[in-house]
């Protein structure tokens, strides 16, 4: 079978199909979402992702259906009147259109898909600060000082990051960020199904004080009753239990393998695909400002000759992914994931370098 | 590993773990949801379930990810004002509170746990009336008549019923029914993580009106998205993926053995438990009625014996469920789900008799 590069959902990490197998001997899938089991089963699963992360105390994992709906449930449960969104592409975009429909100011500072941000200085007073870290539909990451940048500038403003196609990569600084989250199709190499919401404790304040305000904040979904939940290690509902599990299993492969290890891997596999397309006769890197360039999503412009380099990857067992929305045949992305190993991308590049 | 009687999660319908093995072996877990692959898993799955449930044309199936969150976006998307919920249990009464915390006027016909309902005859004019099919804490299953018989005194009424734990057992009039659903890992013998949301045209032709009313009817799963996306056969957000597939796998047995043969099984193991239970020496059923006696979780008030009997059906291989809630200690529950076969009820029934 291919080995898959879509960014997602994109290659199964590499352990998941057994550990999967494993799953089903154990009965896994028919254990009780209020049984001391399946808490054993999250509690590994957050405790785990605490360490991966190295998030600071006070901070709190939740589970989803989606990371989708967490740009939902972040804006219903964190703002009561305006938030702010940095929109550089689809992702971003559908973000700030969320809490536009959700009935919120939304304000938006916008620039072409493909581009970074300026140098910004604040004017509006939001409650929420909206970033994209990786956009999935362009390959710009937005860099890590300027997502840190907003905690002095808006003391007051929560800064919520979405991370769906980035984490585990980037080593945040969480005492300048109040919410992060991601899916776990990803990075994470999991079959999808689960979104993970990181908050800490003045997202959980802010929830709180708006259901005091009587702002609608949703119900078992919303953060008190997510977080009354998790302080048990259990979810309001019943989850996807076997995918908290997989979750569960795959952090702890990365915690072996190390994140630093995980880290120089990924910036290593990024620089040798960055440096092939650089020097391409026919693709070229489409985010050409290196500070912005995405480590873990690379997009090749690769114009009318899109379909045949998909095609003569094809035939090596490499499956490209499609560029996203109106650039699907004008460019090919690269999901930069633990689960691609090193030979598989030095496989890619020799093989990107005989297309002429 | 033991038989597990847990009414959901429960035991996994017998061909679960083969369909799973196979899934990973074709790479399921990393297509995209926007693939032709993905379109046609979604259909097989959809197809199969009007089949199996024999829906009449003009009725949709959309995925969620759990029933849980159906109770909230039914009401989002259906209610804007009023509706109307008969209470006899944990789960009706927490669809209630759900309308309620959504800040709609939702009023309440509530029994005592175990009961049913007398007839009813029409006083307010709610917008949505919500029945509990079968209470998965108490064992109490609606009459299908009483179920059919609100379409004639509230013709402008969406009756909306929740099937999470009966379905596909109960053979609806769907004529009197706008919208069902359920939850995969309860008869349908698959891993949690899954909602099944069904509704018909005059559900979508509500939600349209609420939004052009201005009504917040939520975001990426409010309903003319969900349908706008279903049509094309896919979701919003990257969903569940494997368990879509398995959820078309697991239908498409269930038409082979044929629903008749399933609802008849269903019937059969039924009777024999409540027969058991009636004649037994200690235990005796919980729901005395035999109109409202569900056939699909069947309760067992067992009092000061509930520890003994639950560990000597434990020695013979046998998980029977805990009592709900404060009737842990006092009441076992047994799913009658497809998967357990006649032999396994022969068995459970036998051992059952021998405990005195």
């Amino acid at each position: 079978m291919a080995i898959n590069f879509t960014p997602g959902p994109s290659q199964l990490y590499f352990t998941v199909e057994d550990h999967a197998r494993k799953a089903f001997r154990d009965g896994v899938p028919s254990l009780s979402h209020r049984s001391s089991a399946f808490e054993k089963i999250s509690k590994q699963a957050t405790d785990g992702l605490k360490e991966l992360l190295e998030l600071p105390q006070g901070y709190h994992i939740l589970f989803t259906g989606s990371a989708t709906e967490i740009w939902e449930r972040s804006v219903q449960n964190l703002v009561a009147e305006s938030s702010l969104h940095f929109v550089n592409g689809s992702f971003s975009k559908r973000y700030h259109e969320i809490a536009s429909q959700l009935g919120k100011q939304a304000h938006k500072i916008e620039v072409a898909a493909g581009e970074g941000f300026d140098s910004y200085s604040a004017s509006a007073n939001p409650e929420l600060i909206a970033l994209t870290h990786n956009e999935t539909s362009t390959g710009v990451s937005l860099p890590l000082d300027f997502i840190h940048s907003f905690r002095d500038q808006h003391p007051n403003a929560l800064v919520v990051v979405d991370a769906v196609s980035s984490l585990p990569y980037p080593k945040f600084d969480y005492t300048k960020i109040d919410s992060v989250f991601f899916s776990v199709q990803k990075s994470f190499g999991l079959p999808a199904g689960l979104g993970v919401w990181i908050v800490n404790e003045r997202c959980i304040a802010k929830a709180d004080q708006l259901q005091q305000q009587g702002v609608n904040i949703g119900t078992y979904h919303n953060l008190p009753t997510l977080i009354a939940n998790a302080k048990k290690n259990q979810t309001p509902e019943t989850p996807n239990v076997l995918g908290i599990y997989l979750l569960g299993q795959v952090v702890s492969d990365f915690l072996k393998r190390g994140v630093h290890t995980i880290r120089k891997e990924t910036e290593y596999k990024a620089a040798i695909l960055y440096q092939a397309l650089q020097q391409h006769a026919i693709a070229k890197p489409f985010v050409q400002d290196k500070k912005i360039q995405s480590q873990t999503v690379i997009v090749a412009q690769t114009g009318a000759a899109t379909e045949t380099i998909a095609s003569q990857l094809a035939q090596h067992g490499l499956q490209a992914g499609d560029g996203y929305g109106d650039k699907k045949k004008s460019q090919l992305r690269f999901a930069n994931f633990p689960t691609h190993s090193k030979e598989t991308y030095e496989l890619l590049v020799d093989l990107l370098e005989k297309i002429k």
